[in-house]
């Protein structure tokens, strides 16, 4: 029954290396090293078939699980956080699968590959090689569920869209807007039961998987992390209202997917882990099973992907435990006016997502049908509070053929994700992650450390603005008397960036404030949505 | 050695009882039931005595600790929370403190004894008997430490405040504002040491108490108590600076001090702890310290009081933990702008005290220098958004008797305080606990049932405002079409509340609102802070 590879047995010393079907001699940090077993076990590979494999690194080590993948396949995936040599041996309750041993060495990642993307700082995130990562990300929930061309029309958007970050589900959406019929399932079919009407109902194989599924999922997160983009996989959600019943399957089925899912994908640099999107309204789970589950996912990765939770408006998980490395949050509210973004940040000591605040379109929901202003108005507003906020475009026109890029994909027919790329330019050439300079009683002046600051002024339309500085600078130095500072308007819709002509020179603080030694003004356009960089002038 | 009180050794029958020096038969449900025994311990009474005292009702007990009161006094208090007999026995490594016995009969409370307050429906607060309580609090940190007569005066002037709780000190406080010299130290004095130009130190005895003290600060508990005004008592603060060294105590000691303090008072009903005022202000105490002495009041309080502990600005705890009831922060950002105030409910499922929002003063630094209007404002925008905040005042005058009751007490200058006794009773006279009706998309409109609303307009001046509640009401009854509303127009600065002439009557919810049938409008003053009550008319 064996069927390993042809390449074995060239000499019994490599004999241990050799049992192997295939696996790469080299492999860069944070890429995919993976080991593939040949086997033709006559069981339920899925269930009765344990394997799991010790990867050690020069001081480190980690337990994989492997998995099966169809066809007589079973695959054990690693992503190697170390440069230099890894030695591995299986382990599995299946002879033919334990004690296959290898090496391969991990040499230095090149190109586009920074790494997996951690939290940085208590409130931001850096790739694995240092990197500040900002995210600006969009939604796209059932996008891996549309027909192949339709997929690949959303791959060309996002490449030039800006976005690093796509929120997706792994399980497909039945939704009033989303009617789509995906072409394949995450479980086998056991049965089709016709209804009345001629209704169709699958009835599925809850003990297998379908790997067909997985490799799909697989491949489109490849293609994001071409395109330098974060999947953050959204493995349960509560859009399937009996269509499926993928949202109320057996908690040991449950249990066994996000043990699947782990498996195949934490090795995947770029997976983040949503455990849920608007988990309280999946009315088939307790919040005993939320806190099951997000363990589960926890504890089958080895490398503590980032993850989080989210719920619908307003309803906020116990973010403070251990779980969750960072909040992912349904709410509109801490945008809506200045002073409310930052509170989270203050509360929770963890980076702050606003995941869902609304979106850009034309939808009659009014969750549906921000502005475009509206839109990148609360994205500025989560940004210059220090905290992060997702894009997401609702537009259905009377046309059939049209899409809703928000659930399907395909193009972007609104106004704000070309001014939240421009913001992410802006955001990058900070030296240092933007937060409020003085906390509490200025809402609008961002600090990127000693001598850069953003200032947002909103929806407010002025003349001109007093040059003025929070004395405190956050946990930068303060603005000394005597500096001086340039000053560039930008306007954040029309996205032009303006050097004022001016230079500015400190004065003195002066009760909390550092204003222009000569209390000189900055004029400003009379419009809204305009911000001011200000920038310690160098000689 | 034995000094049992003469009433002792009437007949052998009763012995175990009467080995007792003194005690009430009778006692209110969460009053103060005392037992008394003398005896002339040679030791250190403090630190080598270890009594407690079991008191057991119907189906549950207790276990108390009991304190040394000095002069060969030993006690042990007892709030009882229920109704009917409790026996008790005592514990000790004293034979002559130990296997006392004794039963007492817990009667319905009377007058205003409503109970002690306990946290109500996850944001809100109860007394024991069930009514509603709402904190409206104001800030007299060093009040007990000033002259007696001084004293009095704070207390007459809280009797006629409308506030029904005080944040007040336990330790004197040492601060550029206040530089009273208490007349009595919560420890003897052990030295004084003659520094230098005529300074002089003194050396505390920390294996001692001083009872005086602690009398003393029972004794204003009490009359607060009667006033019907919490005592929200802070163990810890940073106010000291090297002048008594409260501040930098050996943990040892602080735990002991914790100790003794909650033996003496957790038998007090309106007592609640605030571990420390801007805990993260002492310098000598780590964080870990912070979570020891949390634990340690919490574990040596047998009737859980409110506790929680209170940081600088925007300088959050970990407020998710056990040991606190509710959240008490230093934090004016959220109450500035309209969005703010709920994001704290939302995220700790705890009631949210705004406990120090900056104050009504005339002092140089920007915490200390609202206007009354400002204070109010900002009370205002925490209580439409289910939230609680403290009012203090900070008036300076050059004048060197004058006071600054933030700290001294003695009287209020301010202008903010009536106002915020008039929203008490707005507050009072509501059906439920105030919240957002809408939460994320309205900030205004806050619910108190079915049929009853505030709405605040804050710092907005407008003509009129066309009747419009949310469809959504928060967990309560939408508003139905062709209910009738009576609208009361609340000057919250004037303190006027005037009864609008029409009655309005809803027309079926559109787009998320709902209006007048008519789309009337109430004509407005041209005023800030108005507000308006809408409560379904009956008929």
């Amino acid at each position: 029954m064996r069927q390993f590879a042809p390449v074995i047995l060239f000499s019994s010393l490599l004999l241990c290396l050799l049992s192997l079907a295939t696996a790469q001699s080299k492999v860069e940090q944070w890429d995919r090293f993976e080991v593939t077993l040949k086997h033709a076990y006559s069981g339920n590979c899925f269930k009765d078939v344990h394997l799991s494999t010790t990867f050690s690194g020069k001081d480190t080590s980690f337990v994989v699980a492997g998995f099966y993948d169809g066809k007589n396949i079973f695959r054990i995936r690693f992503m190697p956080q170390q440069i230099g040599t890894w030695t591995y041996t299986t382990s599995s309750n299946i002879p033919e699968l334990d004690k296959k041993q290898g090496t391969f060495e991990c040499i230095k990642a090149t190109g586009k590959n920074h790494g997996m993307v951690n939290v940085s700082n208590t409130y931001n995130f850096k790739y694995g090689d240092g990197k500040q990562y900002y995210p600006f990300g969009t939604t796209a929930y059932a996008w891996i569920h549309m027909k192949e061309g339709v997929q690949e029309l959303t791959l060309n958007t996002l490449k030039n869209s800006g976005f690093n970050k796509v929120r997706m589900c792994v399980l497909p959406k039945n939704y009033a807007l989303v009617k789509q019929e995906p072409d394949i399932y995450p479980f086998p079919t056991k049965e089709v039961r016709q209804e009345p009407r001629g209704k169709e109902t699958k009835m599925w194989d809850f003990d297998q998987f379908n790997p067909d599924f997985f490799q799909h999922l697989e491949k489109r997160i490849d293609d994001l992390s071409k395109l330098g983009i974060e999947a953050d996989v959204i493995i349960f959600h509560p859009y399937d209202k009996g269509r499926w019943g993928f949202d109320s399957m057996p908690m040991e089925v449950n249990i066994r997917y996000v043990k699947y899912l782990t498996a195949r994908l934490s090795s995947f640099r770029n997976v983040w882990w949503s455990i849920a999107n608007e988990w309280d309204l999946v009315k088939t789970k307790t919040h005993d099973d939320w806190d099951l589950l997000s363990k589960a996912v926890v504890e089958s990765d080895p490398y503590r992907h980032l993850c989080s939770i989210h719920g619908s408006t307003a309803k906020y998980y116990e973010y403070w435990k251990p779980e969750f490395t960072h909040i992912s949050i349904q709410d509109e509210a801490p945008l809506e006016n200045f002073g409310g973004a930052a509170i989270l940040r203050n509360a929770y000591f963890k980076p702050i997502i606003y995941d869902e605040v609304g979106y850009e379109g034309n939808l009659p929901q009014r969750w549906g049908r921000y502005s475009g202003e509206q839109m990148l108005y609360l994205v500025w507003m989560g940004v210059i509070a220090g905290t992060y906020v997702t894009h997401g475009e609702t537009y259905m026109f009377k046309d059939e053929r049209d899409t809703i890029f928000w659930a399907d994909g395909v193009a972007l027919r609104g106004t704000s994700w070309q001014r939240i790329a421009f913001l992410r330019r802006i955001v990058e050439e900070c030296p240092n992650p933007l937060q409020l300079a003085d906390i509490s009683r200025d809402h609008r002046t961002s600090t990127a450390g000693k001598g850069y600051y953003l200032v947002y002024f909103g929806k407010e339309v002025i003349d001109s603005w007093p040059f003025s500085l929070p004395g405190k600078n956050a946990g930068y130095e303060r603005p000394k008397p005597g500096t001086r500072f340039n000053v560039e308007i930008i306007d954040t819709w029309n996205m032009t960036i303006q050097t004022y002509p001016l230079t500015f020179e400190t004065a003195p603080e002066n009760d909390y404030r550092v204003f222009d030694k000569d209390f000189r003004r900055v004029m400003l356009p009379l419009r809204p949505y305009v911000a001011l960089r200000i920038t310690e002038a160098i000689n």
